[in-house]
């Protein structure tokens, strides 16, 4: 399967319908560009209203073991517990944007069986120690994948315009630091941030991590990056996001993991990444190398790291009033309004 | 009157209210300050979610007869028309974030007294040209500055506890400038734009106008500049934004000719600024330059330059949601995370 086609021409009616309408031309900046953007998506001159779903997809990762987070493993299961019940900061930001939102467990390490709220899609218990082997074996990985396209077939099923990927796993900035370096030729040194909170010697050690972890890799083909560097639930969002673009549905990338799982869905298929629109741009370092690898520019930037998707559900309700504008503003004639070359 | 004092020991607790919830301290960046920046302003630590009311004040400008502007006098009362008819984009952004929107006919040239849904409070049909004379008396001046106060103090008697003031007038962006250099001591040649899209011989000649304008009133005091150099909405937002200083009721500034009347504002009351919050940086040169001077830093870069308030009223979603990130999520007691000192 590819990408599905970009709709052109209906991008560039989009354009005159924002000249005609009652204020100077590009006056309202990118705003224009997205409604544009969607419009080339949707296949339609005026966009729909978006009705966006968020998929956070949870996994454990076995790297942890090398004291590269902040937190231990067990929080990423306890989190798992608190998008179940509604408190985490994606639970709120999906109720403010009115989204629907669903938690994938793709591979925590602790048993989730009996929490209700979540889909149980565990595919192992936590990835292996990406610095010492492959995280997953070419078979977990395609499962993974295959998750996120299932989560994502389902959301576009019962009609949603727009999907999120948001991640959950402890040690998941160190498998996507790896990827990012992979893919775009940086150093550890350049990508590798403070993750949830870790102190300037231990950044120091998560490099080394990394660094291991790349020669490791060393003379491998791309195709095996993510199965050897990533997590389930990078994995996962891979899958999410090719499944939308192949589908024709528009995604906004969260921060910094999704921005890795953004370039492993690329090696997969080029031109995934035309239906990827970029949010913020995350405080964790190499953020930006990875979003102009992809080709993206961030929206805003408010120097968040947190990841769960919130970024981008964040910024859900700019994308709304984008579309809004272009749809419900009166045009020049309409309005009795006199051009500027009129 | 002086402005309203801030809580700060509320704003205190509202920090250690931050760092108790299920997220690594400081990975909601900028939206944890800004729910701080509220409960230190609403003396609550779980700031009362937004109601935000608009007002749109309009005006005409005598130093248009100078050629500084892309669009004649008369597409000022005309889009006054589509204000009151709700075509324009400040009525689309304000059913987007649910917001009160009046509209202040404070100086338009024509009669627009036969108009509905406006309030009709002109106190002169357009300024004299800044460059050859006084925009405006004293007593007009302050006249307009009664109106933006009294505005503002009927939408807080409404209940609404954010207040955002929008502008529409041609050829203000050239009283703007006139006002930002006056205040900031910045050439204009850094602070004169393209405005609504002149070209760039016309930014010459616009340049020179402001020159000869600052020229005029060299040696002024500040207290006369926007007397001199203002126009009746940039006057009348000033008083706006006084009157909430007064009342403790925030507002969020809108781009460039906002900025102008803050930094009017602030020559009235030094204070004044505590109460404001930057929304976006306009894509109008010299804005950056007038927030700095402000003392603020803006939320996003749209590279908007459409004024009417539309960038203040595009991110009241994301303050929205950083108010409720900060009151509904879960702390890490409630919802049994582990967290990383404990």
């Amino acid at each position: 399967m590819t990408s599905a086609p970009l709709h052109m021409e209906i991008e560039k009616e989009a354009r005159t319908h924002q000249d005609s309408l009652t204020k100077p031309r590009g006056a309202l900046g990118r705003l224009e560009d997205v409604a544009c953007w969607f419009a080339a998506r949707q296949g339609k001159v005026t966009p729909d209203p978006l009705k966006a779903h968020i998929a956070v997809f949870a996994a454990d990762h076995g790297v942890v073991e090398e004291g590269v987070s902040a937190y231990p493993s067990v929080v990423t299961g306890e989190m798992v517990k608190n998008f179940a019940r509604g408190g985490a900061a994606i639970n709120v930001l999906a109720r403010q944007c009115g989204a629907s939102l669903s938690v994938v467990d793709v591979g925590v390490i602790p048993d989730l069986s009996n929490i209700e709220g979540i889909e149980h899609q565990k595919v192992r218990k936590g990835t292996a120690n990406l610095l010492r082997e492959a995280a997953m074996t070419p078979a977990e990985c395609e499962a993974a994948i295959s998750i996120g396209r299932s989560v994502a077939m389902r959301a576009i099923a019962a009609g949603s315009n727009l999907l999120i990927a948001g991640d959950m796993g402890i040690g998941n900035t160190t498998a996507s630091a790896c990827i990012i370096c992979s893919c775009t030729g940086a150093s550890p040194e350049m990508v590798v941030g403070f993750g949830t909170g870790i102190e300037h010697a231990a950044r120091r050690h998560k490099i080394d991590v990394v660094k291991g972890a790349l020669a490791r890799v060393a003379g491998r083909p791309k195709s095996e990056l993510l199965q050897h560097l990533g997590g389930l639930e990078i994995a996962a969002m891979a899958g999410f996001y090719l499944q939308a673009a192949e589908s024709g549905v528009p995604v906004v990338i969260d921060g910094f993991i999704a921005s890795a799982a953004a370039l492993a869905a690329r090696i997969i298929d080029p031109a995934a990444s035309d239906w990827m629109l970029a949010s913020h741009t995350s405080h964790e370092n190499g953020h930006t190398l990875a979003l102009a690898e992809l080709g993206l520019s961030a929206l805003i930037d408010f120097e968040m790291r947190l990841g769960e998707g919130s970024g981008a559900a964040l910024i859900v309700p700019l994308l709304q009033s984008a579309i809004a504008l272009h749809n419900g503003m009166a045009t020049f004639e309409s309005a009795g309004v006199t051009d500027k070359d009129g």
